[in-house]
């Protein structure tokens, strides 16, 4: 048996209670292209799919059922296996027959699109067979392969029907004869990790070790020959298979400029390099591979302490949607999109099974409070791709180069990746709670919570009940124990003092936890006070010099125009008032943050000038009011900024 | 007779020799494909033209000379035009029988490329003559027209030879017949405005006002339909003349989303937009068309109150390098064209033409010493398209939002709009030093010239010599008086205080101009006194808050890595010392300015830290070295700045 955890907290189930009222159904209905769903672009592209899903058709055709073309991205499909995965974690935290219905409808269909040989991409099998497998640069077919094995396992765990996993090993097993080191076989990887993250997943639930093998030649094949994916194309050519140009490929942006395990930078597409970094921790740690850790370690010191917004967003770029360099962080421009930001939380999670880092912790919650969540409106019906550190909807609708920074969460996208990851992801929070090493169980998250933990041949009961993430107050209970261990509970890094209300207990600081002793049934009950803080960017980041970003627990703080007027650069901070809890009828129960600042001044004299010499501006005295960075964008369009003036 | 003007200005004449001696015979050989030119892409797309020009080959394709396709952008013909324009203004400065020829080799070739009926575009004539006139919104046919036109005008002035006037006549001739308000004729303009300006000068040289005319109809048929350009592709369909998808056209790229009359702001690609207000003025002047002329002032106070870089660059984005909005004027991801900036002298010269207003003169000479000369590199071989006021080679290579800013002037561009734009422009300075309105002589430019003016029936003569751009003494010499009038001396808005060293001369300001009544021959010394300046942006520009840019006399002044080290942000200017003159080995004489500033440091704790709470930075003074604006990437690639912090 393993551990088991039962989140109970009101935050979260709240997420959980929207995705499977609002999200799963609506998502259903998108597939289906049912009446009434509009679709936007992500950005101004002329290029991009959006009249519809026709991600259900598409598979339909493939099993024969209809006739048509295919409609879409190439990884159309993908589509369905995520609203598939969240699905079925939704239907394990709340079983519910019509969704059960709903599955296994889908489930069928999979099955049913599925080729005789295992081959399943809609696109490919309905547009051109002939180009299986031909031109992995962008084909998507093995991400589409991993998303699949992903929604097998989940369907698996939730339903016990193993349908799905046959389909998946079928595929894998097709996968195996087409890919590998062998003399006419594939010598590449998918443009777009995902499958290396998925066969760790089958692995899990099949015992099946080849799957790691085959995730780990994956991760180690790419990169060798930088020019793979060109010479697919131009054999395409040679063959007739294809006419046109060669197209240029940046195979930065694939990761696939030089071998993996001698990246030392985050660079090219940052959801890519998060699926395939995540990928190698998991493969690191089940072969016990030193080097590929290693190299993990490096990509991930790159991220944090070179490319991290503080919000937990990844990808300075919307070209490519990617990494840049060293310090770029400039925030109006940024990508930050919701599934790098997932791809990071399981990047450090799967580090995490390497060895215990509280800094691994910290970025999993960082990321999750903030630019994850972000990602989802509080109806449940509206998301981010994109979520930028400032927003002015002026340059949003003028500026072409901020096209994709959406002053309001659209209704959903023709590229639909983020609101079903964000759905799988919050279904499935449950895995990031804790890490049992040896006679240690850690928790890092705090959260309500019920837990078994099977750890040194016992299997001990811990709960938690804590007023976070607003308010300090938690109270672990630990029951069933039956022999010594060691509790390391996180201490975050934005606490500024704890008192444990249990005199006796034994305690001390490891390295960012607090180890307490544990050898009988216990309830441990801890006071953290939670600061007010005053972040400062590194001095390289130009755009945050003598700026400061407000974060109160796990939250960073934004500031709304509908709460302190347009013009937010005007604003400079003086200092912050202590926090009050507040109710609003859309944004819910929260802490807001109130401040002092100065508001700059424009007199009469700009009024004709642009430029203007020797001149002082004068300032006025104006209260400014945070609030938690995941709830912007819920009431009226308008500026938002994080990084706020403070001399 | 006309006014007469030869500059004699050291800093000017400086560049007419350079682009004699090296930018005339480097453009032949470029555009004669001979061995050694190396071209570069404007920015990272693979789609741009750049392996060669092949200019004056397609041109002896479609005379016949030779066979073989066309190569190179729809407009690689305007190259040569602009190439015979600069070439022309440059023999009329300093005749040269071996230019001559070159310019005779030429205009015999473009003559006998153009076809029976008077059409004249190389890429439609060799490969899809059945397309004349049917894409107006890319075709560039028109442009290339107006620019041929242009060379023509030039050439006549500098040779006398009608040669290429009869050319462009019968060009003109063949568009009337082809686009007017009659039945059965295109009802619509070029997308790309440049005709408009070169019928009013094909007009000054024929005094055909039928020219004035069709610009005038070309101007107001603009956005009279705003799916022109749509129509004709629709049609082009229907026709069999092309398949495939139409691609969206956005309108206010071209100014043509509504009528040109009721538009209100600079809008879409900004050379476009220039050109256009500028035949705007034009027309309005000759025609006395006062809503033309309403229209283009609105245009302009737009530019110039809400739209416009301190260095007279425009152009906000490089998306459509184009507008933004108001105020929006971010310094390193703009476009802020060579070809734009000048447009935007043409536009404020032909303003001048309706009306005289200082703010028109103070432009001219901002773009003109700053944005336009910034284009053309010291040794008249290397070019920015791009000039941006803030640059970071990092961020050039590594950020793809940021490709187009070059941090070294490449040697030639596939698309090679700028170079000799540049070079017909400073060859032609003598047309913006002054204007004559009735008795009174306007002198806008500082610069020493030799000029005679004809005026209320008489012809007199002045000349000036003086040390500005870099000092401020000017010496005005006056003679062959025979009539009263009145001299208006153009007051700086950069300087502090002036005097003059004739205590007898009867003056007043006037308008921002210094008008002395001039009765008999006369010699008017005046020292200007030339402040360093420290201009602040209006509050509303985002990025420029808390921070200054550093004037004295006509150049604004930049930072460089070169004199101040990396990590130019991290500087925040404290006070101005007196300025030095200075003479540097590769920049030449000029005047640098020294200031105290304090550099923000990095203390070890951030090696490991990309955020920390509660922290100030600590700072060192240093002393800080602003070289004028034009100057800059003449020396080591590095970090600049134009806007420094300042509190």
């Amino acid at each position: 048996m393993k551990s088991e955890i039962v989140i109970t907290d009101q935050f979260w189930t709240k997420y959980t209670k929207l995705i499977r009222k609002e999200m799963i159904p609506y998502q259903w209905d998108v597939l289906h292209d049912r009446a009434g769903i509009s679709i936007d672009k992500e950005r101004d592209d002329h290029g991009i799919p959006s009249e519809k899903s026709n991600a259900i058709e598409n598979l339909k055709i493939a099993a024969g059922q209809k006739k048509g073309n295919h409609y879409g991205w190439l990884f159309q499909d993908s589509d369905v296996y995520k609203w598939l995965e969240s699905a079925a974690n939704s239907y394990a935290l709340n079983p519910d027959d019509n969704l059960l219905d709903m599955m296994n409808e889908v489930a069928q269909l999979i099955e049913e699109a599925q080729d005789e040989d295992g081959y399943l991409s809609t696109y490919y099998q309905i547009e051109r067979p002939d180009l299986r497998f031909k031109r992995l640069f962008e084909s998507h077919e093995l991400y589409c392969a991993g998303h699949l094995i992903e929604a097998s396992v989940a369907h698996f765990k939730a339903t016990g029907s193993k349908k799905l996993i046959n389909v998946s090993e079928k595929f894998v097993n097709c996968i195996s004869e087409h890919f590998g080191p062998e003399e006419g076989k594939i010598n590449g990887a998918d443009g777009h990790q995902e499958i290396e993250l998925a066969l760790v997943k089958l692995y899990e639930v099949t015992g099946k070790k080849e799957y790691v093998d085959l995730s780990s030649w994956f991760l180690k094949i790419r990169g060798q020959d930088p020019d793979f994916y060109t010479k697919q194309l131009i054999d395409n050519k040679k063959k007739g298979l294809s006419t046109g140009p060669i197209p240029h490929i940046n195979t930065k942006y694939h990761q696939a400029h030089q071998p993996v395990l001698d990246q030392e930078e985050a660079v090219g597409h940052a959801v890519r390099l998060v699926y395939m970094a995540a990928a190698m921790a998991e493969v690191a740690s089940i072969h016990n591979d030193e080097k590929m850790f290693a190299a993990a370690r490096k990509i991930w010191d790159n991220i944090v302490k070179k490319r991290l917004y503080i919000t937990g967003g990844i990808g300075s770029t919307v070209h490519g949607e990617a990494f840049t360099f060293d310090y770029d962080l400039p925030n109006d421009t940024m990508y930050c999109e919701t599934c790098a930001s997932i791809g990071l939380l399981f990047f450090a999670k799967a580090m995490m099974k390497n060895e215990i880092d509280v800094e691994y912790a910290e970025i999993m919650e960082r990321t999750l409070y903030n630019n994850i969540i972000s990602g989802m409106a509080l109806d449940g019906k509206h998301f981010f791709y994109v979520n930028p550190l400032e927003v002015d909807p002026k340059a949003s609708k003028n500026d072409p180069g901020k096209s994709h920074v959406k002053p309001t969460r659209p209704s959903w996208f023709g590229c639909a990746c983020c609101p079903p990851n964000v759905a799988r992801t919050l279904t499935s929070l449950n895995h990031y709670i804790s890490d049992v090493v040896d006679e240690n169980l850690y928790i890092h998250m705090y959260q309500d919570f019920i837990g078994s933990f099977d750890m040194n041949n016992q299997t001990v009961s811990v709960s938690m009940t804590t007023d976070l993430p607003y308010n300090g107050y938690t109270k672990v209970k630990v029951s069933d124990v039956s022999k010594r261990f060691r509790l390391m509970l996180r201490l975050p890094a934005w606490i500024k003092n704890y008192e444990l209300n249990n005199t006796d207990i034994v305690y001390q600081e490891e390295e960012g936890y607090l180890s307490i002793d544990i050898d009988s049934d216990q309830t441990i009950e801890i006071n953290f006070e939670l600061p007010v803080l005053e972040w400062r960017s590194h001095p390289s980041v130009k755009n945050n010099l003598d700026k400061v970003a407000v974060q109160r627990g796990p939250f960073v703080y934004c500031l709304e125009e509908e709460d302190n007027g347009s013009e937010l650069h005007l604003l400079s901070l003086v200092d912050m008032a202590s926090p009050e809890e507040k109710t609003d009828s859309i944004l819910g129960d929260f802490v807001v943050l109130k401040g002092k600042a100065e508001r700059r001044l424009k007199d009469a004299s700009w009024k004709n000038f642009l430029y203007q010499s020797e001149l002082k501006l004068d300032s006025k005295k104006q209260e400014v009011i945070f609030i938690p960075y995941h709830l912007w964008a819920n009431r009226s369009k308008g500026e938002m900024i994080v990084w706020i003036n403070k001399k």
